[in-house]
């Protein structure tokens, strides 16, 4: 089976973070928009058969009523045991490009990598495909960064962009080989 | 005399560094564009009437041949004497906020805020009134960040923001009182 694409889709602050210190989000809702604005989520997440995220992002969206992953497949890189979780999730401890493997052999088209950990892993290994880059007009000073020192140098290439009336701005960009 | 209007033209790489570690600005030649497109920045410059940088900036820019900043004042905070200097180049050690009145005073309307330190300084003192930040579609990993730990919490709105061929996603935000 051909590997899984690997799709980032996720939202930072303007100085790059993706939480508060403490984990927060709350800043998020400076972009909640009143008409029902989804940013393309919607379209994205439904192109997704199974997100790949670390166990602070799981624990994070475990606590979501109603979970968000309804009817996915996904898996959790974690070393350590989940408890009870909803239905479709599962654990993983291994390399993420045998994870990557054995999904693709299973059937998986698109993979969703979500929170920072994962992500900075799949860009460390070269295995994101493409990024959805959200920038929130809020500087936080303070927080969890979404890149960081074992991002490697690469060039990526702009698919396009778009600002919305909230002052969110997403760019979309593709690997370059 | 009014205070001058502060503003920030800078560019940064997808992970928000201005330079390399050794300060390196080779990566920024990815957007050079053979058509001659500068971004914006002959508008913005010509709309300025004086720049303040910190010292390392400085030393980077003093080596451009020809000189970029002819005509204009330049005000460079620094402790240490600059040494021979391009005409119109002043050193200032002080508080940022008596540099500005002293400038709104002597005339400045707008100020260019150049360097990461200087912008740093300028937002730790809530003296920003517009930023125009272009997101270089390039991946350094490690570098000179523009932003850190003593920027504040704030938000900010945004004024528009456009794609260029060449990748290079363009955003300018104004102060939110």
């Amino acid at each position: 089976m051909a590997r899984p694409r690997i799709s980032v889709f996720i939202a930072t602050s303007l100085d790059g973070f993706i939480a508060t210190e403490a984990g927060g989000i709350e800043w998020l809702s400076t972009v909640e928009d009143e008409h029902g604005e989804d940013y393309g989520y919607g379209e994205f997440i439904a192109d997704v058969d199974a997100l790949v995220m670390g166990r602070k992002t799981y624990d994070m969206v475990a606590g979501f009523d109603p979970w968000p992953f309804e009817g996915k497949r996904v898996v959790v890189l974690s070393h350590r045991d989940l408890g009870p979780a909803p239905d479709g999730v599962e654990r993983y401890e291994g390399p993420l490009a045998l994870l990557v493997a054995r999904l693709g052999d299973e059937g998986t088209r698109r993979i969703y990598l979500d929170g920072g950990e994962a992500i900075r892993q799949g860009l460390a290994e070269d295995m994101v495909d493409d990024m959805t880059l959200s920038r929130v007009p809020v500087m936080l000073g303070k927080g969890r960064p979404l890149f960081g020192p074992d991002v490697p140098y690469g060039r990526w290439q702009l698919l396009g962009s778009r600002h919305y009336p909230t002052g969110l701005v997403q760019a979309t960009y593709r690997r370059l080989d």
